[in-house]
């Protein structure tokens, strides 16, 4: 395809600009990565003068392209783009990771055109798949998800995630454009320059590959336009030279993630300042989606001596959730019958995304589909909430609103044994900014957390149970992020006992055996471990200045810790025994595991009798 | 190649024997994966009839075969192959699932021939690659690891690492069996029984494939020969039938993860009961090889005002235990500059594995190598352990011995921003079984913490911190496991500091602010954060009444958390004040995001004032 002289010129100049602008930004900060912005910037160039299509006025408009860094340490080069289509002004990037400034180190969505925050290696493409994923079978737009890669964050399995799913769901409209520089930081990648290596690669996972001189501005103007045109999502293989235009730097080890040694000595090697200014394609402006929402009619369940598990229940919210919201779209990793998002899928099947055993790309999907506005819930075991629990921690620094739940949590599970019990979930949903972890204990409780859950925003987790359990709230009980519900309380009570989810069956239990020796425990049920309902916990402590903590977790970071918690910031202590499971477990029956953990009725009994004794 | 008749008989009548007592197994758990076993069964009758290499008298036999099961729900399977090899009774299997079994619902080194937990799917094939890596470049030794695989979890990322690994390791020594069974556990794969297109992509990773009928012994006999002879990794991707052999549950959608219906009637259909027993080919035994100890001349630090990173110190500690331990190797991923393993791969080049940005494979290949005796030491930034969180899960349930170290911890790296900050790091290692946190605060403690992890068993975590830091202790002070050291005390302080690392620095300036507003603070540096001192800790409290502690690291899960958990079990609470980062950070200098997330040291001042109020 040829290229009009003047389009070149301008790519070139253009290309030039990006790279001088990358080099000063690094420069006024003291840090970054201007040598990986290098290599890229005729790439980007190149999109950014003809082929993005992107209203920088209206971030928001449902019929721009989408453009991810997902090598998102070349963040100088995303602002330097940024300055030449006039969306920031070249003076703002003094500020480039100042405290403060929203050119942050890496990029986030502080800035309204960055879609997701990116910077751990190996997610970009996945969220990219799943903004692509939204455009087709939820949006039915035409837009183009362009997508830039290291060559060295191709190491990560969640890129080949990544390519399998929009390989496998034919993600035409998905380019991923890979900067093939040969430098990771420490050294040259595993493949170099060789470009028909990751070709093959990627084309044996069912993309159409392009490989090119990725500072030949034609070849890249024309792969382009080729990938446009594909009916497969398409991977330009580009090769470039990292630090490109410097001689001190170009191509060379050592030079990562560091300004250029002398910029002034670069920006005049490179021909000088310059101004070089774009005018970006913006497609005509659209109003967004709104989603429909109907009354929601809840499942409900009756105090009839049933059990019901909690990941039913859920499930069973979910498929009516579907039906109060057109929004809600829902995730599965080849578990759906167990975390009963099979529900939802046999009434909504256009909104239920299978994304097989992969729980990386299923989070990242989640996250391209919030980008798009839908409310994503995504499912699998609690146990395999660890997989994914970079891309979480991502999607909570990039403020994505994701649902999430795992199933099969605890010991409680019975004998397929330790590996797929969720016993660290707790701890690290906690330690999420702006996280929600919910643990609910029955069918209707189950029912309003989920509905809740859908009404918050931020990451929110729900941890359910495999076991069927009585239903110990009646259908017109509420509950809400944040609180709540003593189930047990007398005027003087001797102990408080804190549970959630499973063991508040038990602390009930121990509660009547405690009674049959005189002792009045107060019960709570502690269904928010996140927010934690400090006012009632600490009324507890005031009135029985004993606690019993008793969670299907390890014991640490769990509800014990957020317990404690609720008594820091200067306020009288009471004193606390905290259960948690206790060893490894093995294979057992529920019951058996809850006792050989040390979170059944009986513990607890032990445990508040020696609170009494104290 | 021709198979004898009596042979091929063999093959055949075993892999009817393995599928009758794998039904038997899940039918007397009454839960378990007979379906998932049943495809498989042919494949693994001819390994243990004629190709594996295994001592079960000698499990550490080094010259053994190793085998794997990555699809570890069908243990069924494995345990009926023991029975068949007579390493278990017949009569055990009637244990299968029960509670103190060591025929767990998932295999776990509970039992001598597994060297591995597997059950988190996607871990089996990166672990073999470890050990078929050390066969290679540490053991010198020819044995053959062989990993069966299911097909679904070629959905799983990780597997892709694993094979780029293996393929650019040329690791022929490892043999993937991929039982293309096209059944995940909610229904049908994405690729079905389309062997080829698994071949396509695994071939592109530079392995030698070969598609097979995974239910023809003599196909199945002849891939085996050829991949042992092949020079590249082979992975046989072999077509089979899920719960092949009882018509009720073959091929069947909805028999996954469940006995067999009626199991007396499916043992007949196989041919009733039977007891076909091999002779499995054992190596000869050798003893296992000793590592050559010498004494450890450790790196010390002078306090004469100069700084030194802990990551610095960390990996010069490194450098000089590799001296000492001829077993220590050490991995990293694409970081070794920033971590600072690169001062031991200077040293130890024989030593040193680069892995790559791949950091569930770099814990994979320290699993691995950990199963053949060596001692992994794996470093990578503090938030990038996130990414290989399920695999240090999974290693912990199985005993993996790991030493895992996670640099630029903490808001105090500065301008990166948050996609670089470790602040769930303590949360996550805290929260796993028989885990160990340490959190060193200066050069010389860093070294001797580095030098006690080696001596430690079970998963340890050293959290090392970016900036420079002042040297606090002299070289001959000494640190413990679960210690930790007084800084400032005297016989009538008010309140007491407990910090790690970078905060113990802001702690001590508090201390000398507080001292001049004649406020006498005791400083505890809490390097052990897992285990924890408790008794220091309650002598603090007891002496002092008020804790403040302090942590670069979200709120949950961390240092804080673990303080008041010392304050347990019926024992007298302190009023506490946990000051954690405060908000999502995003560039800015060290200093500065100290200030902004409310750890530096004025934040520590007020929170002592605000105690002293109460």
């Amino acid at each position: 395809m040829a290229v009009a002289a003047v389009d070149h010129d301008l790519f070139v100049e253009l290309g030039r600009q990006l790279r001088v602008d990358a080099i000063r930004a690094a420069d006024f900060a003291g840090s970054g990565h201007p040598t990986s912005s290098m290599s890229a910037a005729d790439l980007m160039a190149v999109l950014l003068a003809r082929h993005l299509r992107y209203d920088f006025e209206a971030s928001r408009n449902p019929a721009n392209d989408h453009l991810i860094f997902s090598k998102g340490h070349a963040s100088p080069l995303l602002y330097a783009m940024y300055v030449a289509a006039g969306a920031v002004s070249p003076e703002e990037l003094r500020w480039y990771r100042s405290s403060g400034s929203r050119l942050q180190g890496h990029p986030t969505p502080a800035l309204p055109w960055v879609d997701a925050a990116t910077g751990a290696l190996g997610q970009g493409l996945g969220i990219g798949a799943g903004i692509a994923l939204a455009g087709q079978r939820l949006d039915h737009r035409d837009f183009h998800v362009w997508v830039l890669c290291g060559d060295g964050e191709l190491a990560e399995g969640s890129m080949w995630e990544a390519f399998e799913h929009a390989g496998y769901e034919r993600l035409h409209n998905l380019i991923a454009i890979i900067d093939v520089n040969r430098l990771g930081q420490r050294g040259p990648t595993r493949h170099g320059w060789d470009t028909a290596a990751y070709a093959r690669r990627i084309g044996a996972f069912g993309w159409h590959t392009i490989e090119i001189d990725g500072h030949d501005v034609d070849q890249i103007d024309a792969a382009y336009a080729e990938a446009k045109d594909s009916n497969l999502p398409t991977a330009i293989l580009a090769r470039t030279r990292k630090g490109k235009g410097v001689r001190e730097v170009e191509n060379a080890e050592g030079a990562h993630g560091k300004p250029v040694p002398d910029a002034e000595e670069a920006v005049a090697e490179l021909g000088g300042p310059g101004s070089v200014r774009v005018e970006v394609a913006s497609p005509e402006y659209e109003a967004p989606r709104h989603p429909d929402l109907h009354s929601l009619s809840i499942p409900t369940y009756e105090r009839d001596g049933r059990k019901v598990a909690t990941r039913t229940a859920f499930g069973q919210a979910l498929a009516m959730l579907g039906h109060a919201r057109s929004d809600l779209v829902v995730l599965d990793a080849d578990v759906s019958d167990s975390t009963r998002t099979s529900y939802f899928a046999r009434e909504h099947p256009d909104r239920f995304f299978e994304c097989y055993i992969a729980e990386q790309q299923m989070t990242a999907t989640a996250v391209g589909m919030s980008v798009r506005g839908w409310l994503p819930f995504a499912a699998t075991f609690a146990a395999f909430w660890s997989r994914a629990f970079d891309f979480v921690r991502m999607a909570s620094i990039g403020g994505a609103d994701l649902c999430l739940a795992g199933s099969h949590a605890g010991v409680s599970i019975g004998p397929d044994g330790p590996s797929q019990m969720g016993l660290e979930d707790l701890a690290a949903f906690r330690a999420l900014w702006r996280s929600t972890v919910l643990y609910p204990c029955d069918a209707n409780q189950t029912v309003h957390l989920t509905a809740a859950m859908a009404e918050h925003s931020g990451i929110r987790y729900l941890r359910t149970t495999r076991e069927d359990l009585p239903v110990l709230y009646g259908p017109e009980e509420t509950f809400s992020v944040g609180g709540s519900k003593v189930l047990r309380r007398s005027d003087a009570d001797d102990v408080t006992i804190v549970a959630a989810g499973i063991t508040v069956h038990e602390a009930l239990r121990a509660a009547d055996v405690l009674a049959d020796s005189g002792i009045r425990a107060r019960v709570v049920d502690l269904y928010s471990i996140k927010p934690v309902d400090v006012a009632t916990l600490r009324a507890a402590a005031a009135d029985t200045g004993r606690i019993v903590t008793v969670e299907d977790h390890w014991p640490q970071g769990g509800l014990g810790d957020a317990v404690l918690d609720a008594f820091t910031g200067a306020t009288a202590m009471p004193a606390v025994i905290k259960l948690g499971v206790l060893a490894l477990p093995g294979s057992a029956t529920p019951t058996e595991q809850l006792q050989h953990a040390g979170i059944d009725a009986d513990s607890v009994v032990e445990a508040a009798q020696e609170l009494m004794a104290v």
